[in-house]
């Protein structure tokens, strides 16, 4: 019999061949007594400051954070404020978005902890600050979609990568809600954290509730994980439904929904079986009833609803009038029960959701969106980040990704906020290019862009009010006049990005 | 008021520090008419074909396959068959595994369009006629958790993967099952094709129930998957449960399980919480019955359980004897259908079962595995891969992977079988090295690794009948005398790699 020894060269010269090692065992066992344990200890189960030691994280990297506990989110002031502890500096924070909450990183911007930040948006004492000029260098600006290409072409490199979960076991299988008895939070989709632990050098965990092996459903698998933290709470879930999110009672709000309701209904594209997402402004989510009221009248059916999602759509789930909904963020608790009750709630990643470098997605496959602004102007440009005073209280979020993708995207914005007109000669900053926005509906009558005279003829042939942009840019100016410059002063404070990676616009700080 | 146009320069100066152009319509929405489509076509869906000619595959490529469907797998012949008809040459062919179904390949091979191979095993004609030195290039035999490690650090590049599905949508979501009413085919987990999806440089799925957008749940993202295409059938779900996996009758099997039950139960892994692999041999498959009935016995119940799972096991999960299954290939229909009605039944790739590159991975946490064995030797090395006759008839499996991992690893062997002495001096080729193996089991007593002496004295106290290695092998020579030497040439068939990339052994041909 030819014996492993005996083929011992044959062996030698297949591994040189392979550039590989003989294994060192090949030959015989040694006879040293071993262990082996039961119920493995996992080595990824460290305490933050050791996670934050072992990823190798240095001075000028770069840390990625999600926003899916919105208002709640514990993690991005527990991190930073633990690398400030550890001395580190020059770090670049990239967020899916920053909120309220985040206003101690005016103090670590301040003491040179985070020099650089990205994120879709800003709101609070932060945005004022940075407005005003706080940070060195500017603020980018990129949509949902537009981050998730940028962190898988390379143009986005995360350094470490820190995911706050609703639970984890000690391997990192991570999920946004928990289905053990000790769940503390729910927070829902993670698909804006996925890009993040694909694609990042090293992925931290942090966790509020570390279940048994294994976790079952993950939203991240193991694989992509190298740390795993045991946090008292990673959000507060009460909170994920601040910021924008809020059912209206303004009669405007509810005037604006009903016409862009009809726009849908009308527009050529409300057809059993199609696609839709709602934006999360007051007008945009109170649409959704009336457009339910006619899906039930007309026995139309949705194939899925997109976006971020919130109770109204899950309701419409439930009832059978969409079959899927395709969530990259859960917009209330309500959706982030329900991703965790039902499989046809599908969890989507921000490039399953919106990448401009997918040849699919789902924002392709979208047929119609509502969305909101803060301005729009005569070429159909749509400012959804910059207020009238020039200061930033806003996001991107999915703005530019629906409304180039859609087959009709829709912004609903008033005519005037108060003594500010939202419909200008042009707008404060550019978020969405007017070349992908189809239609404007205000409280004096619906736009739509001339590159869309077939949807402009649809609503005309449904008795909607169809008016001339430029004649609505006028009767702001006859009802407020021209408002007085804003004090920009010459400091660029941040830079939009569009989703394919352009620059589109420039933030100069304001002197106000 | 700051308008955009004024800002132009800024805009630009940005651009160019971040070395990025500026967005083509920052100013003006051109006026051009353009149409939005309702209900996009998907780009990616195309004929095999053409799949192929935009994949950019070229003569010299690797292409790959997963074995999810076993003997009822039809996407490796398609592909080679189309491939051959293209006047491809020279593919390296990086199969998970393959069955006595792909005997077509042995023509393949002799006509140079298939030139080298990897996978986990070779069974039936095509590998007799590799055994006897078909190919010019060694088959490289990889373990599962090997092949995903191979395939994760770049050692095995795949340059387009073909990949089998049960269902999947436009943009390449893809199941091993079906939600819709035209399901054509089940084949449960996925997860062997995970790593080729993540990592091919191009992703083709071919599907026999192309599903409305979005599939939900999905094994494979839209994300990964370049090509769609629609063929009549990936392969018959009646022959998942062929190759290795039957229920045995056989008397001695079931003594051999009842004594690797003894083992299980006995061995000091036996607690509540406790996990378990067995593989797909009968002793290792009927030996589940006894453990079961002392789990109810004993009140104890697994955590979970791993591996090909099969109904065995998917009974006990649905008694709540086991809490999850960890399913990285579904072994039989019921295990499929099993995975598509239960969440708590998680798919797992490759990686996630058995890689030896993640610090955790399934079968780190493992308890407990009982494995089978063509051939054991006085070292512990085990052999499932060629027969006493020379010829490969077996694959590695997840056998190096769970034998090194798992806390107590347990083979399965008897003395002879017939006139073919099973526990010799040395295997034939070395699969598992014997450090990895703890306890061997056979019908004239029970091995225990000198290097695990706390087992032996556990499975001594409980009565069972342990003996020396040695002294087995000595049985099966008194019994059958010294056998033959075998009948090797001196060409390289096969190269074994270990699970960590070294080289094991070489398998040579056989003049028979």
């Amino acid at each position: 019999m030819s014996t492993i020894k005996e083929r011992a060269s044959l062996i030698a010269d297949q591994a040189a061949k392979m550039n590989k090692e003989v294994y060192k065992e090949v030959v015989e066992t040694k006879a040293t007594t071993f262990r082996k344990d039961f119920q493995k200890e996992s080595k990824k189960l460290v305490s933050l400051e050791e996670a934050i030691k072992q990823s190798g994280l240095k001075d000028g990297m770069t840390i990625s954070f999600h926003h899916h506990f919105r208002g709640g989110d514990k993690v991005v002031n527990m991190v930073v404020d633990k690398l400030a502890q550890m001395g580190f500096k020059n770090l670049s924070l990239a967020a899916s978005s920053l909120q309220d909450v985040h206003e101690p990183l005016i103090e670590h911007i301040k003491n040179g902890v985070i020099t650089s930040i990205s994120t879709s948006g800003l709101r609070g004492k932060l945005a004022d600050e940075i407005s005003r000029g706080l940070m060195e260098k500017p603020v980018i600006f990129r949509s949902h979609g537009g981050r998730g290409s940028a962190i898988v072409n390379g143009e986005m490199h995360i350094d470490v990568a820190f995911i706050g979960a609703s639970s984890s076991d000690a391997l990192g299988n991570a999920c946004g809600f928990s289905r053990s008895e000790n769940a503390k939070s729910i927070c829902g989709s993670l698909g804006y954290s996925i890009p993040d632990a694909q694609n990042a050098d090293k992925v931290v965990i942090l966790t509020d509730d570390l279940v048994a092996y294994p976790n079952t459903p993950a939203s991240i698998s193991e694989s992509y994980v190298d740390y795993v933290v045991e946090v008292e709470s990673v959000g507060d879930s009460s909170k994920i439904a601040s910021g924008a999110i809020r059912d209206t009672k303004n009669p405007r709000d509810i005037l604006l929904a009903k016409q862009a309701a009809k726009v849908i209904i009308n527009g050529g594209y409300f057809k059993d079986g199609f696609s839709i997402q709602t934006g999360s402004g007051g007008a945009s989510l109170a649409a959704v009833k009336y457009i339910r009221e006619s899906m039930i009248e007309k026995g139309i059916k949705a194939s899925y609803a997109l976006g971020g999602i919130t109770a109204h759509m899950v309701k419409m789930f439930e009832e059978g009038l969409i079959e899927k909904l395709i969530d990259v963020q859960s917009f209330d608790k309500v959706a982030a029960e329900s991703i965790k009750a039902n499989e046809m709630h599908k969890e989507a990643s921000a490039n399953e959701y919106a990448s401009k470098d997918e040849a699919g997605s789902a924002t392709h496959y979208l047929d119609m969106v509502i969305l909101s602004a803060l301005e729009v102007d005569a070429n159909f440009n749509v400012n959804v980040l910059v207020g009238s005073d020039g200061i930033i209280r806003g996001a991107i979020g999915g703005h530019q990704d629906t409304a180039e993708d859609a087959a009709l995207s829709i912004i609903v914005c008033p005519l005037l906020r108060g003594r500010i007109p939202c419909v200008v000669d042009e707008v404060t900053t550019l978020i969405t290019p007017g070349s992908s926005v189809d239609v404007i509906v205000t409280e004096y009558g619906i736009a739509v862009n001339p590159r869309r005279p077939e949807i402009a003829e649809r609503l005309k042939a449904a008795g909607l009010n169809i008016v001339d942009i430029h004649d609505l840019v006028a009767k702001a100016k006859s009802i407020i006049g021209n408002p007085a410059p804003l004090p920009f002063g010459d400091k660029v404070v941040g830079v939009v990005m569009n989703r394919d990676g352009s620059v589109l616009d420039v933030i100069k700080n304001i002197n106000a």
